[in-house]
């Protein structure tokens, strides 16, 4: 008996960050963070139990994934297993649009759309709540990938309160996200390890304790659409979470040379007028965020730069979506 | 009637950095701070008292000193003429055989040579404690190139508390101080305007409470010749104060393309077993700290960096020192 869904979802990027967890296990972030989806990227997924599988199979992209990620979409699979009563094993095909393990969150994307086919293959029916809660186990950042448009993840302090959902939609704040490659090496320190060894860092409880502080002024300045206090609260909490990493031990460096020439440009086009800024997550690569109506010009002032390897455009995505409901029964 | 002497003082490089101040004017500092003096570069200045002079004058490296230097440098006179209880102006010559305004403390020798050469024209006798408080109150750091060799500066709470000592003579640690200049460009923003906004970013309070503890470390390392250690505390200590830099408001901005390539170089020549740090100012440029068996390599390998512009280097240096006491009554 075999029992297939197939699911996609977008990665998100996250406009005030998760770094650190009050609980590893269940990824319970140490703080609350807030983020856009991105259309234009996405990972589709295929989910199919099967009763003759005596183990999960993982496809990523073509290849056989490794052991490791093997395992983490395993636990992921046992707690859907766990919610349906069975044990039946899967397997797991997963296709990018986009390149791995560069700063653009694929595991994000990925978990968000893992947990829909997952959960959809097994006929269980779960509000976006659960969803999220249940992507939030295999990847922080996945609980933001479920809902749609702009996503505030509240940190809550257990499994059952710690779950993303939706400020606004999509279409509340045409926004253009110019994700600028400087770098395809794959990144050193993964998120995951990374978000262990956070509270080494001498900031991190402050970064934390001021995360409040941060997420009304971004939240409200999505709501309101004003670029320039968004601009300034983006760049700060990109900064603070990277001096918490610099500053842990061991400190960890996700800044190239690129990535500064590019955060030294972004900075002065902006005190010239042009309304974009910059945000970085756990690798070398940039954000640009910028309203619609001023893409073409960024995008202008970006080909001029040498440092660049390539740009993928993404304006606001929707949720994690079906793409393949076969239930076949299990 | 004129009445002239002439002082030396080296620049110092500092392993706990100073950043924020507690009291502005007087330039008592938020936090405690320990440095190196270095050998090899030095500020020349002359002070010639002068009962023919209306106004004070100041030739730096050769040309008049602009507005805003000669006011700093007049508030330091009228302190020395205070306690001289004169008011004959003076001619300052003032010359740095090291470019000025790049992230080498100019102003710390200027103004401990400056302090000294004033002090003694006029015939005061001052101990080692007294001039670096005074040499504080032109330039923060100036206060830890009055004594020599590896050199404590106590925060303190008032004029009083707030000056340097030596903590080990420059013979005690045969150190290398590679002074590595990515770029000759004036800074933007210079020192005395950043201190005034440390305490705009979140992360300053924290930085400034956790200095005894950086401190302790690092005083211990140098006492020992623990390299290891200190070049842990010493890399930690410069990325906390970039840190409340990048997170102030506005942001500062120090660090270029050059300068984080060479971080990550000696970050990875150190995990090859090269002992060599770095530690960087409110500039681009670097300071790589070696024990000066290891100099030989560290200078190979900087020569094959691209972005290195010029490498000035220097030793461990003795206190600011009196070059010509010509006192012939004021």
């Amino acid at each position: 008996m075999k029992s297939t869904a197939k699911a996609a979802a977008h990665p998100n990027i996250a406009f005030i960050k998760y770094w650190g967890n009050k609980d590893h296990d269940l990824r319970i972030p140490a703080n609350g963070s807030l983020s856009m989806n991105l259309e234009g990227l996405e990972t589709q997924t295929t989910v199919s139990f099967d009763t003759s599988l005596d183990q999960d199979q993982l496809i990523l992209n073509g290849e056989p994934g490794g052991e490791e990620a093997l395992d983490r979409v395993s636990s992921l699979l046992d707690r859907v297993r766990e919610l349906a009563e069975i044990e039946t094993r899967a397997q797991v095909l997963s296709e990018n649009n986009f390149p791995t393990g560069t700063g653009i969150a694929s595991s994000a994307s990925a978990f968000a759309a893992l947990t829909l086919s997952a959960v959809t293959a097994l006929g269980l029916c779960l509000t976006e709540k659960e969803l999220s809660q249940l992507a939030r186990t295999g990847s922080g950042s996945a609980s933001r990938s479920i809902p749609g448009g702009f996503v505030e993840w509240q940190a809550g302090t257990d499994h059952d309160s710690s779950f993303a959902k939706t400020i606004a939609p999509p279409e509340h704040w045409a926004l253009v996200d110019f994700i600028v490659l400087v770098s395809q090496e794959h990144k050193k320190t993964g998120s995951s390890q990374g978000h262990r060894i956070a509270d080494t860092s001498p900031f991190q409880e402050v970064r934390v304790a001021d995360t409040e502080r941060r997420l009304d002024i971004c939240r409200k300045a999505v709501l309101e659409k004003d670029f320039q206090t968004f601009a300034g609260i983006v760049e700060l909490d990109s900064n603070m979470m990277h001096s918490v990493m610099m500053t842990s031990d061991p400190p960890l460096y996700y800044w190239q040379s690129g990535t500064l020439e590019i955060m030294a440009a972004v900075q002065s086009w902006r005190s010239e007028g042009l309304p974009v800024c910059f945000t970085i997550d756990a690798g070398p690569n940039l954000h640009l965020i910028c309203p619609a109506q001023a893409s073409e010009a960024v995008k202008r002032k970006l080909s001029a730069l040498v440092n660049v390897k390539s740009v993928l455009t993404c304006t606001p995505g929707g949720p994690a979506r079906l793409l393949e409901p076969e239930i076949t029964g299990v």
